[in-house]
């Protein structure tokens, strides 16, 4: 067990190593750090790993340009300049809430980026403002189609943040996939099989080997096989690929950059990098903030206070059990998984930071 | 087999009878039929019942004076007065694409509407614009969220349009569940039973029966159970109705004012009827529209040219196979169950209109 301010130094001082600023720095280890607490191991430290070989291999750039390429009153294009994604992110949700401010939303579109972590922890920076925030991201190209072997599409997060009143907001964060895929990783690291309808194997049969991804084999889109919805998940997953690259001209579809070793890296001079789409709704916009976060308290409760079925305890509330684990790690530690600690002491090794 | 005319003028006369103008009620025969064409039945003629019955209760106003009551240049909460939710809706849209124009994108959220038939049809309004269009409802209160046995949310559609160049459009539109309620009405009217994943019963039971929602059981958030993100589809339903609903003072979760039988009016003197959001992104607001489109055109034939599953004939892209049965049914006919022209056929007796 690590506390939180532990590895939030430590994760700051490998990212300052690489050429990151202070500010940037930080930024980074708080995404990091924020998805470690909210119990989603799966984009947190064990990323780190990820990001350190894509810098070494000239992929990512830790003193980035980033610029709006075009814009009206509530829309923009952002260029990351190669950035990391955490940076292009945190700016473009930022841009979208300034829209927003003026005109009452903001949309931007973001191309030329990297692997940005937790969509949660930008949608969430429009709460503070009584917004909305929306945020998603195109990822590696490791999801077939409803009815194809081909990987077309990553696991396409989407991730909407509600503020209201007297209870916690309402923080919606999910990949529009059965699994997201760093939870396939941690199951093949913990030697645990995959459920069937999470992934189908190179010849598109049903798998439940977690670790079928680097054999060829595909993630399945939210609702599994086509009887069950797949072909939804499958659209959603393709909005949040356009909205993400095609309006911004970021790689999209098979031409998202990979940040995993086993997809190779593909050239495609038309477009630029991994995409991500940030939306900012101020609620005034459409009704007074305190009327509005009124009823959206009644709204949570009247779920959170529903029947659950025999055998469940409660009903959440999107957001719920996330909170709830932030303030137990936060008081009582972070645990790291022992292969993650060997892989981040071995980066520290080589960048020349003491071993945590 | 009745052609597209014939029954778009029978449809027309039904709405003009029960006191819609000219315009409106060739805009409800123009969205009912356009579900028929597009062969999702299940919110077409079928539906006219429900509206009738409506209107009968005295919930229908058939001369509505609908209103923006709040906006800012890229936002709006409209008013729908009670009118059929077609005709606030497709008003709705049209303010969201006037304002798009202005300032780049535009956002409204409805209250105080109804059924408002596919979602498809207002999104598909912003393509001749070379816009994306986006729209959804809440509806009937039938599904339960992940844990419960309560029935919070509605099947709560999500539309997505999007223009492309010489290839047809790309054209999402999905119930957040398994499957939409309409759709249960068929198997159950033709006597199928429903593939478990869809339905449970009113103590959260696995469930076969798709006549089960008239015995308090609910329809399963898409992805069906926990383990296959079932939690997921619970978080777009909720977003839905949030955007639908808690934005703009309409009946949210269980106070969605219910267009069937089995379920009981509720009151709520805090809420408005039925909710809708729309959404208009002009695409030239993010890059020019020339170059996206064709973009797009790539896009689309990178997934149609996908290589399909074994046993799979091909992949397709969202609003593939209903824009291929528009073609089809426009020549050829379009099928009524007999039920359906059974019970058309007593309204049109009840209102003095030539039966079909």
């Amino acid at each position: 067990m690590y506390t939180y301010k532990y590895l939030r130094d430590f994760t700051k001082k490998l990212f300052l190593v690489i050429g990151c600023s202070e500010n940037d720095a930080a930024t980074v280890a708080n995404v990091l750090l924020k998805s470690e607490l909210r119990g989603i191991s799966s984009h947190g430290l064990l990323r780190i790993a990820d990001y350190y070989n894509l810098w070494k291999q000239g992929r990512i750039n830790t003193n980035p340009n980033i610029v709006i390429v075009h814009e009206t009153p509530s829309t923009a294009v952002v260029d990351g300049d190669s950035a990391l994604g955490m940076i292009a992110a945190k700016k473009s949700m930022e841009i979208a809430i300034e829209k927003a401010k003026a005109v009452g939303t903001g949309w931007v579109s973001v191309r030329n980026s990297n692997h940005f972590g937790i969509a949660g922890y930008y949608s969430m920076m429009a709460l503070e403002h009584d917004m909305i925030g929306i945020a998603m991201t195109n990822a590696n190209p490791l999801v077939a189609p409803t009815f194809s072997i081909d990987r077309l599409l990553g696991t396409n997060p989407i991730a909407v943040a509600v503020p209201a009143d007297k209870q916690p907001p309402f923080v919606a964060d999910f990949a529009t996939t059965p699994i997201a895929r760093g939870k396939l990783d941690i199951m093949h690291k913990k030697g645990k099989k995959a459920p069937l309808g999470y992934v189908q194997d190179k010849d598109g049969n049903a798998c439940d080997d977690p670790n079928i991804l680097t054999q060829g084999g595909a993630i399945l889109p939210l609702g599994g096989d086509y009887e069950h919805g797949s072909h939804k998940g499958y659209c959603l997953g393709s909005v949040v690929d356009i909205l993400s690259a095609v309006l911004s001209g970021a790689g999209y579809g098979p031409w998202v950059p990979p940040s995993v070793a086993y997809l190779p890296v593909k050239n495609n001079p038309d477009v630029k990098g991994t995409g991500h789409f940030f939306g900012a709704m101020r609620i005034d916009a459409f009704r007074p903030a305190a009327e509005f976060k009124e009823m959206m308290d009644k709204w949570i409760l009247t779920f959170r206070n529903s029947k659950p079925a025999e055998g469940q305890e409660k009903v959440l509330i999107p957001g719920d059990p996330e909170r709830e684990l932030e303030v137990v790690k936060m008081k009582e530690g972070i645990d790291v998984m022992p292969v993650v600690v060997e892989k981040l002491n071995e980066i520290a090794e080589e960048l020349g930071v003491e071993r945590i």
